[in-house]
């Protein structure tokens, strides 16, 4: 059995990758992935094999991925964040049903739910909900429906996805969906190029959020009801009865 | 300003922490946390030194790391998976206000939505929803309908705390609540002492889970309207709009 792995690197940084995933990594000959994940990967791994694909070509890079495996090359393909949360774990799994002789194995990853989530403090310290705001695979009336659940449920919610050059406008339509069930007063908060140069967080109300414009590299938090800004963080309580009693 | 850091440690091996929380660590001289995470902790770093609190004394815990880290000393709070999900980094920030001469700084880790999820294929690769089944400090009432919420927005969902001596049927409370919304058949999945001796995961339908007990090693996972169990996995789709157009 020839093992492909897909690997979660986490937000960017060397450091932010977990011990298994780099020893993955280092044991592969030929690693596959996005463009800029793999531009990433060639400053901390330079003596590796690459093979690239730009956005969109994600079932051929599955396919360059198996082909080259069950050829007998160890080949990790590479994901930002998680392999599973967005990422190219699931497809892979599918797609590898038609290459008998290869097994997909999943490394996990810090997503950006997490890591924008430590830089902003704790805004997802209680149950929550994760939702990409992109359309490409998802009609936009289920995000709505999502959305509006999410909101309703008083889960603080990630949004991924947040924008594109196409979906300049999808950020503010979520914030008024949210809005109708929390009001504009919510604590939100947004992080910015997480592990990257220019990286930064920045805590706003709901109502200011859905005014802003925000960049493919920014992922959006938005609290529950319990959710404070304390000093430039954010913070969700771990439940409802404050913290002497916790 | 002395800073105190809140450390996600990954499931529980050396080898699922990243490098940023393993780099923490080492650099600390005091090392705070619950008794089960500090005694796998001590068999990868034998030499520093280390205070423990059992469950539920996590006030104790932060006041413990917060004076420490006022007379100086360079203290680490762990949590197993991420510092934020459930973990500690709220309320260190939190009681760190009572303390202005800390600063805390939270270092994120792989929770046991990823790891778990990496074990079973892909069960979280669209929108998911993450609810706690613990109503120490969250009314029931609240998880039940967060629960609803989430079966309606057809969003997969990951369960912590699905089970404790106290809390043996609320696992299958939570199960039939789902299913009301979307029927028996889901696929589901668990994950058992993810990175700890016992790991495993088994693939069920709803109606099965509903049937389980379960330990409070365990992570649970229901999965939206289009996931599908393959071969032992289980994984949720990236769309609604299948493979060929992905």
């Amino acid at each position: 059995m020839n093992q492909v792995y897909v690997v979660g690197m986490g937000p960017g940084g060397p450091e932010q990758m977990t011990g298994q995933a780099r020893q993955v990594l280092e044991a592969c000959d030929l690693i596959v992935g996005y463009t800029v994940y793999v531009e990433l990967l060639k400053e901390i791994l330079p003596d590796k094999t690459y093979r690239e694909t730009p956005m969109r070509r994600e079932v051929e890079r599955c396919r360059i991925a198996l082909e080259e495996a069950q050829k007998g090359r160890r080949v990790a393909m590479v994901c930002s964040g998680d392999a599973g949360v967005y990422g190219m774990a699931g497809l892979m799994l599918e797609l590898g049903e038609g290459y008998p002789g290869c097994q997909v194995e999943v490394v996990p990853g810090v997503t950006a739910a997490l890591s924008g989530g430590a830089l902003l403090g704790a805004p997802l310290g209680h149950d929550f909900a994760v939702v990409s705001l992109s359309d490409l695979l998802t009609p936009w009336e289920v995000i709505e429906k999502r959305l509006r659940f999410a909101a309703m449920a008083d889960m603080a919610i990630c949004l991924y996805n947040p924008s594109s050059k196409k979906r300049a406008g999808y950020l503010k339509r979520a914030c008024n969906i949210i809005m109708e069930e929390t009001g504009g007063e919510r604590v939100c908060g947004l992080a910015y190029s997480i592990g990257r140069e220019g990286q930064g967080v920045e805590v706003l109300t709901l109502k200011e959020l859905g005014g802003r414009q925000v960049d493919m590299f920014t992922t959006v938090f938005v609290g529950n009801s319990q959710t404070r800004a304390m000093g430039g963080k954010m913070v969700t309580p771990r439940g409802y009865r404050g913290v002497s009693e916790a």
